[in-house]
């Protein structure tokens, strides 16, 4: 939390970098450095230098260069994990690496629904390609920052929206430059395997999962599966006005997760996450220290007819397909909640009507009584229905905005540099309404306790298994606010380590924690880590594992 | 291929081993040494003693005693491995452990779906298991014998039938004794994590895939997804007769893979296979020297009615879904081959059809005049609808007596016992004909050349990539033959690598080529295994990694 002074790299390491990969690619002015030590968490550290390799050989250059030197490098694919860490280092003068110029999309096979990216490649240019070249292939993105790395969320295991939205999941041979500076192939020979982004496993040892939530080496390549354009595509938005319906409404989802009708990574969220999007904090007649009392949230929800928990998922298939599972939906879940399912082509009249909306008051009044509902709330219904389909969308990323005390820029939205202040907290649980509910209960009683706003999304990892995605929301400019966030944070990690929960990734601040209860395995991590990093200079510390180079 | 003097441990480890899990559990007795040291394949070692541990301390007990006296330790779940291994080690004088004993079913979650089971347990304990309690959960097995390991399988990457037939992909949270003797849980803490059997990935790097195929670990305990009983289940026969049709019969069933109208783990076996399961060479009015001509191929195909292709796979869903499903195969498929849907109803009439034609020659001969097929080929029907919903069967184990000189036994095959000679080669390929045809034409003269038929199942592995499982069945008691099929192992070898495939599994004769193409590879592996197997006792060789512990 303590601003430290900027540090400084001798001269002779700088120009060792710049030999190897160019002088413009090695920042190390302060304004740069600042720059890059800028996420939404409370937490601040410089690092010594910025580097931007174009190639895996340089990759390994660098690598080889700060093994020599003992200085800890920290590799990032986009490096905008924000609320986790984004591009800071844990330490004090580390190199951070960024792979941002490896943007390169080096194959798509059509027929075998795959591509062969580079680990710069974010979700728009990814989408943006299939779509200039007339690929009959989705992608599958995050509803997070458009210009999030594909490969990067991969890595971290981070999960999206459609029936390939288990992102590590989807990987499929990994290009690796080790801490050594060598270069692997998972799953088989260095070239000309056939099988390399098929066939998940390999031969041997299944070793991509070592290199996912860790510091044993850095992907500089990935083939990544892709979703066929199905024949129909239906989004839905289910709404739960009646917070009785809940432990039904979970039931059925399991039930429906499990019997494969649902198979996207359905999104469930609670009210105060709408109302993040929708509006600020000090735009509100609400309490503006502290949370939002149950009378706050009740006039808010009213005030923007949004309902107290509402789901997000999509339909994929034949037509024939798509239309039976609208009617299981709605036998099994018709009763407790609204549905409304969206075509593609009903999607376009929406859009014409919000724009219609937007000039014409009478038609947004009519609109809104029409459909139930606001029009800043039907604005989302376009974006949801693009995600779910693979064409990602930055409209989500206003909520970090909630608390920040200007005005939310409608384009260009930025949270790290505008210094909004948002942490993520991770858990998973088993997807039970008996797990789930008193969990819920109790993180809310926590959030209210340090006054902050319980925000929660629920995503389908698994038809077994559901992350509860909190977000700490926190005006950064109250330093207060700032130690209660992080106080929070902590509260949290205690609260799932009695409950017998894990977090399903996590940031910086986490880190120390994640083996907290598992110290077999953090030596297991270690030994590894020391097998394949012998100068420790890879991330040291990344979730929990290795330790700082001794010089 | 020597056979050599049975080897002696020191009495004073005998001893030790005795202490630790009890005498009646270590056997060194040379009629012992002599049955653990059977396989269907051309390989014989023989190992020193063979050890039943009751429980993972008594597994990390006897890893201990290994380690420090140095000796090579063999872990095998089940040991029934056949045309891989079996119990083999590939050296002289080694201890076999084998956890048969530990075969508890310690947990089912009928709501979440999952088992979680010790080593031991087998595929026919399982399924009788869930149906004896009343679970409406279906296991996966393989079509190999009932008694296989489930974990066994699961660790080696097999494959089976149903949705769940990725074994490894639906194994969730493992308990493993490291090589230290040291326990860990694979996902988070040692004890009490609730996502542990549900969450796949758990936190931190994903170790679960370096325990399999591998010699890294011994697996003790694993979660082990179900399938929830759908509502509606079909399995389905498919036959190509015109081997012309074969190129378009692959696009559609790649098109219908990837749009997940296909999900079983789908099966396409030529006539040779059909043969060895009908019939033996000794039997029919074949070339008795080598392989089958094409004319005696043809002869026997019209004998026995069947196809130069059949394919077998299971519908799963709602009974719309169900419907839909055979719809769209008959839409994409019907034109190129004939399809039998096969239903529980339709299933019961059939067995009983069965039982009467075998007693009434009459109703043989109408029931094979309707049918368009012989009695013999019918009589998979109950076997395979049986398998497509995980309810073990022996049926297909016979294939392994087809060059058998004796009679083969119809109840209690035991192709290890007997003495039979199988060798599986299992290479994986993209899963298009214009990389698989070409590749099985090279493979049949291979077999040719060596004189054996051409024994290929196509097993889908996942939508993008196809097993090429080959049997090379040969006759044990010709010493020549016995060559020759070891030969032809190593040649189909160069043929893949030249083609730039791998195996998807390899045998123990396959191991030392595991990593021909990928040194780099290898030494990552060897890292690891010198990080976590320091005195290098744990199956040194398996898959190629690590090497012969020195005294």
């Amino acid at each position: 939390m303590t601003a430290e002074p900027i540090p400084e790299l001798a001269d002779d390491i700088v120009r060792e970098l710049r030999d190897a990969i160019g002088t413009e690619h090695v920042l190390t002015s302060p304004a740069d450095l600042e720059r890059y030590s800028r996420c939404t968490i409370p937490w601040q550290r410089y690092c010594a230098a910025v580097v931007f390799p174009d190639s895996a050989d340089q990759v390994a250059e660098v690598v080889r260069i700060a093994a020599r030197r003992k200085i800890p490098l920290w590799p990032f694919s986009g490096g905008i994990n924000q609320g986790y860490g984004a591009t800071l280092a844990p330490e004090h003068g580390a190199i951070v690496m960024l792979l941002t110029r490896m943007n390169r999309i080096l194959e798509v096979n059509e027929k075998l629904a795959y591509a062969v990216i580079e680990p710069g490649v974010t979700y728009r240019q990814f989408n943006d390609h299939l779509k200039a070249h007339g690929h009959k292939l989705w992608i599958d993105c995050t509803d997070g920052p458009t210009n999030g790395s594909v490969i990067g969320n991969a890595l971290d295991r981070g999960i999206g929206e459609t029936p390939y939205g288990d992102h590590f999941g989807n990987l499929c041979g990994l290009e690796v430059i080790l801490p050594t500076g060598e270069k692997i192939h998972t799953g088989g020979q260095l070239s000309g395997l056939k099988t390399w982004h098929v066939h998940k496993w390999g031969v041997g040892p299944y070793l991509e999962g070592m290199f996912t939530q860790s510091n044993f080496g850095i992907v500089t390549r990935a083939g990544v599966w892709l979703m066929p354009q199905p024949e129909a595509y239906n989004s839905f938005v289910y709404e739960v006005h009646d917070p009785a319906h809940v432990p039904a409404v979970f039931d059925a989802f399991l039930e429906l997760a499990l019997k494969g009708v649902i198979t996207a990574k359905m999104h469930m969220i609670n009210d105060f996450v709408s109302i993040t999007l929708l509006t600020q904090r000090g735009k509100e007649q609400v309490n503006q220290k502290g949370c939002l009392t149950e009378t706050d949230l009740a006039h808010l929800r009213r005030k923007y007819r949004i309902a107290e928990w509402s789901c997000a998922g999509g339909l994929y298939g034949t037509r024939a397909q798509v239309r039976h599972q609208r009617a299981l939906l709605r036998k099994h879940l018709g009763r407790y909640g609204k549905f409304t399912f969206i075509s593609d082509a009903r999607v376009g009249y929406l859009k014409q009507l919000i724009a219609l909306a937007k000039r014409v008051p009478l038609v947004r009044k009519i609109a809104e009584a029409a459909l139930g509902t606001t029009l800043h709330v039907m604005e989302f219904a376009p974006h949801v229905h693009g995600i779910l389909q693979g064409i990602p969308s930055d409209h989500f990323v206003k909520h970090a905005y909630y608390r920040y005390r200007g005005e939310r820029p409608e384009r260009n939205a930025d949270p790290a540099r505008d210094r909004c202040g948002l942490t993520w907290f991770a858990p998973i649980l088993p997807f039970t309404q008996e797990e789930v509910l008193p969990f819920l209960a109790a993180s809310k009683r926590l959030f209210a306790s340090q006054g902050f706003d319980f925000y929660v999304a629920q995503l389908l990892m698994n038809p077994r298994a559901i992350i509860c995605l909190m977000a700490i929301i926190y005006d950064r400019d109250d330093p207060e606010e700032l130690e209660r966030a992080d106080r929070l944070y902590n509260d949290l990690i205690t609260e799932i380590q009695g409950r017998g929960y894990q977090q399903y990734r996590a940031g910086l601040r986490g880190w120390p924690r994640v083996f907290e209860q598992a110290p077999e395995l953090l030596d297991v991590n270690n030994r590894i880590k020391a097998a394949l990093d012998p100068d420790g200079i890879l991330a040291p510390g990344r979730y929990g594992i290795g330790h700082l180079p001794q010089p």
